[in-house]
């Protein structure tokens, strides 16, 4: 199981002398000590409104369709961080106060399509806001942000990343980007290259970690291999990636696991994947994905994990 | 009749330690200590002009052509708030003074069609104004903010809504959103897997309450079913709604209740309803609501009330 | 003559303890005494640049081509407020100290017609700009602003008069909207419902008065008439009207005694047809009408005072 | 030679009595003690790139390539007012510290035409940019700002003019207004009428001095003649305007006189003309203008100090 | 080897006494003492995403892979400063605290082409973000901004650089300008005449150093002739320039020569030509620009350093 000793972490300059210690904290409880990144995604509310949490049961659990549903797999389940919004994280915190929380600034809903306009997704609030939850006992680690790379907003989104990053580190918070291209100047969102460059463009704003989908298969390579050239762009900024849409357990275990293993990602974000399924399902993946994660677990442990046929806890 | 503790509210984590007590008071105070939100909604003045005040008497009585009907309605009737805009709440506060003000943040005219823009109501006034008022004696328990879901100024209203959230919250103040979708991207308003992910939005920013448009039926459902979907997904978020354009009292009436105990509704809205009425009516109205809303009355209990044939105080 | 006492000033909530007199003062200094609003409209040499002024003296008295002539008429005539913008005002309030001072905050010129873009009138300076003259002594009671409601940057209009109405009344400064229907959206300007939807937006933001133009005439109404929905409409906030139009002074002030005596006015906004004249023609026309404004005078006796047959003085 | 004592000076309203003196300083400073406004215009390195410093020396002498000419020539000519960007100032002030500068906060290079896009141009810095200069010593006496009056962001330019000016009048600093009816609704940009209004424009907002065109020639009234009517719509904001493209000197310095004895101007605005030229040449004609100006020379006189034939010094 | 006292600095006037060491010392380290400027770019990742990092290493040495690789070239070659976002300097400034930083503040990608939309490159971060990096201890002696102008965004980019240069004066940090003429209305963007319009402008706006693109070649002169105009027009304002798409070291270090000895350039900015290359090489390389740049070596002189025949240091 990799470890990183509160000394090996490397704050970023922008975090001055009295939130160096916070960030250390920030850093090792969102990464459970160990520098990579589980990241539970909670933040479709808004992004893609109810159409990942309800479908009379098809193929999402009905537990999905109650929100603390994803509080509960949270507090069960094993997880570096549960990322939603400032409003979702208040609603609940109280009664869930061990998550280690990461709120995402912006969101916007998916009702207006490509060719309507560019993706543009707000900043919902200012960066006090989130101080004042720390303020009032939220057990907040970091914060989130979506760029969209290429659309004709990217610049407001850029500048509002930027600024934030700033304010985070100042305070000693980490930060993780979504970057994603996408916009009619875009007619490829998975080729490796420009995933590449998304995954610097991250770096080069100041993200602790950055989130990038994963690369197309090519005709020679594999998505794992081709990811590889993403993480060498993200440099010190760790890059986690999503297994896709996978739904069959192994599939988008051992997906993970080549992601980390040979593509160099530094952990993954999950969301539908986990929370579609029954609470104790969805407690079983989020400690598959951690071992394999956080523990280096192989794809069979982590399988067994799942399955049940084995517990794992940190 | 449905009793809440003050152990019981649930306060957001956006409140801070000193506003605690106030935000627990203004949410018993809203909701008559029930947790169930009877909302007057008197914001029309602006959003419909004086379209919903004066026809010359055919449908509307011309006791409502004058603003202070409005007031008369909320001083002598049973409401949990008031809800209007922050001039129009200042002009006539000091003469009733007991009202729970609700200040309606946003607003916009209706002249502008949707085939010649998507809708975008504006902020306006900086929170600090409210403060102001609260500050001078006048007592505002809450405030409202309008967001229409899939219009191109989405991303405005999120981002003014959001931080507003914060503010209010931060002062022990509670919020209303009214989410609708609206805009060229919204081909049907009224689905009710839409009006789920417009509650659920409202949860993620962080609302007390969402106040959406009834769902359309459907061939084997009806709205009140058809909101279930919503009200599950608003969770701790309070989802109210209106009883439609229906004019008739006791459907009107059959309309709140079925919310309530068939759809989840925890609450409702009603504006024209009430205000189109001469006074006596208008009152009467209020308590046939506030019956079957807080005090879990029957619709025949509250029909009676509404003929005059009972009276009903809290 | 209309006479209002301190204690009968409804003071809105906006206002605070320790501004509540000063508002008291400026409110009874703008309408002298009376509750009534004689407005002498200054604000043209931006709205309409220089067509009022100047037309080689074949409609326009050459007086008028020097801009000191406005600030001479209102020194020598009787009126409740000057209104203009705060650069005129600044350059000449010390030679003329006792005039009451209205700051007009937005203004655009008339160069773009509707067929380019829909109006937008900006704020000109922030509000402190304003305090600034009052603390260097120029005697300011009142602010204005214009809505052009139904264009597409009326969102923006209303933001503005919003904030400005909050800040202005937590000085104990008075506030008058002209609301103008206008833009793409309007076909009719001058609808008397549309009308009344204008005062009343005007109230809920939070104006002491509205100035709106008369309505046109109908089949089986009179402007007068007409103009009642709206009074009605505006409640507390006062609905101040101008005559139009005409120069024949007999039918002008004719006009106005009906807008006040038959459509409820609560005064008259006049600027082109007194300044349009000679100094001692203007000065006896602004004492007509304030005779018939403020003493509730009748037109006849208006009409012998704009005459020179009779004086006229508070 | 006009003569205007420090009583004399008519100090704007938004001066505070703490800053009284200095406005008077600024005032008697920029006008060399007469009232009337020699201004140097060094803004062209943006407004018109190099256009009118390089042509290879056809019509442009070589000295003008270098920027510091533009200093050489306030320094050892006879000015006004030197006004230039912030940027500019900055740079070389600290050499030439006893001239008169007038920081020209708003500029726009002409790179896009009109049939693209409709001008604006942007405040280039906060004004407490230009009050850091003044605190560390540079001797700025006002500023400038160009307002394209019918411009689709005309409300932009007239917003952010006028509340630099209530920023400059606070710190007794004086403004100087350039207005230009531009952009597509303005199909004559040298109509006497509408310079009259812009003149006007100026005066409203609040400046001490505008600069406009001088008005196209008609049948039966000269440029002069016809400047007439702007400087009197201006009142107390002084107008000054330019000579236009002359180069000859004669007919240069004709124009000059005619727009002050004939057209009611209170000075002139001069750039090209002056610094197209070699140095001595340059430095000859800033006294010829200045003589004509500032001291109410003839044409004659002027031209001889113009032609060396004499000297000029205050 | 030119040299510049420390009583020779031009310090801008925006600097203000306090300030004045520190910018004497960040003018000093940025130009190692000789008032030139060698510019290590390092901001592509943004700007051009992946492109100038990776192409599997047919052009690009396989260690420009890792964005490492630009901070040991920096450490370990000679260079002035060392130019990128903030966040990539944060990441890893503790590691090598001896480069001279300079934050390039605004960043674009290249997604969107000319044809899709004018280029706007947003400010990424408020100034105070890069005091931030400086009070945590970071050797930032200054900030770069990039200026499309013929932009239809021009506006926004001129306002903020204007903005930024006044605020970075203030604390003692120089301040670099891209200047690039582009957008629809640029047809030519490497006319000379153009590119001295664009050097004015860096020189007007305030900045210390403008790179510009070196001129087209003409019919009879030389890039490097045609850039005279250029650097005549930025003034004080050091003119520096990039050598182009050249790869050929000999090519490469002729053309630096010439637009220092020719064109009057004071420095380079040079990004690609270096670090496309194996540590060694690039470290080689940039002592060759810097012999050549900062102590007047000649051609042959540079290229016998990076060929490794000599070795230099300052």
């Amino acid at each position: 199981m990799p470890q990183l000793n509160r000394a090996d972490v490397k704050v970023p300059a922008g975090v001055p002398a009295e939130a160096r210690e916070t960030y250390i904290d920030n850093y090792l409880k969102a990464t459970q000590g160990t520098g990579r990144l589980m990241l539970f995604a909670c933040d479709q509310k808004i992004e893609h409104l109810n159409d990942d949490f309800y479908d009379g049961g098809d193929q999402i659990d009905l537990a999905d369709a109650v929100p603390e549903h994803l509080f509960e797999i949270g507090d069960q389940g094993v997880i570096g961080v549960w990322a939603g919004q400032r409003g979702l994280v208040a609603a609940y915190a109280a009664d869930y106060p061990d998550i280690n929380y990461l709120i995402k600034v912006n969101s916007k809903t998916h009702l207006i399509k490509k060719d309507q306009d560019d993706p543009y997704s707000p900043q919902l609030h200012s960066f006090e806001a989130i101080l004042e939850l720390i303020n009032n006992g939220v057990n907040v680690v970091g914060i989130g942000y979506t760029i969209y790379l290429g659309s004709e907003y990217e610049s407001q989104m850029m500048a509002e990343a930027g600024e934030l990053i700033a304010q985070a580190h100042a305070a000693g918070i980490i930060v993780v980007l979504w970057v994603y291209p996408r916009g009619k100047a875009v007619p490829n969102e998975k080729d490796p290259h420009l995933l590449a460059g998304a995954a610097g463009t991250a770096l080069c704003l100041g993200a602790d970690f950055v989130k990038v989908n994963p690369p197309a298969a090519a005709a020679d390579a594999t998505p794992a291999e081709l990811l590889k050239q993403a993480s060498n762009a993200s440099g010190r900024c760790g890059l986690v990636c999503a297994g896709g849409s996978t739904v069959d357990a192994e599939s988008f275990l051992t997906q993970l696991w080549e992601q980390i293993h040979i593509g160099g990602a530094r952990g993954n974000a999950t969301g539908r994947n986990i929370h579609q399924r029954s609470l104790d399902e969805a407690v079983r993946l989020t400690k598959a994905i951690s071992c394999l994660t956080l523990a280096d677990g192989s794809v069979e442990e982590s399988l067994a994990i799942f399955n049940g046929d084995k517990d794992f806890s940190l």
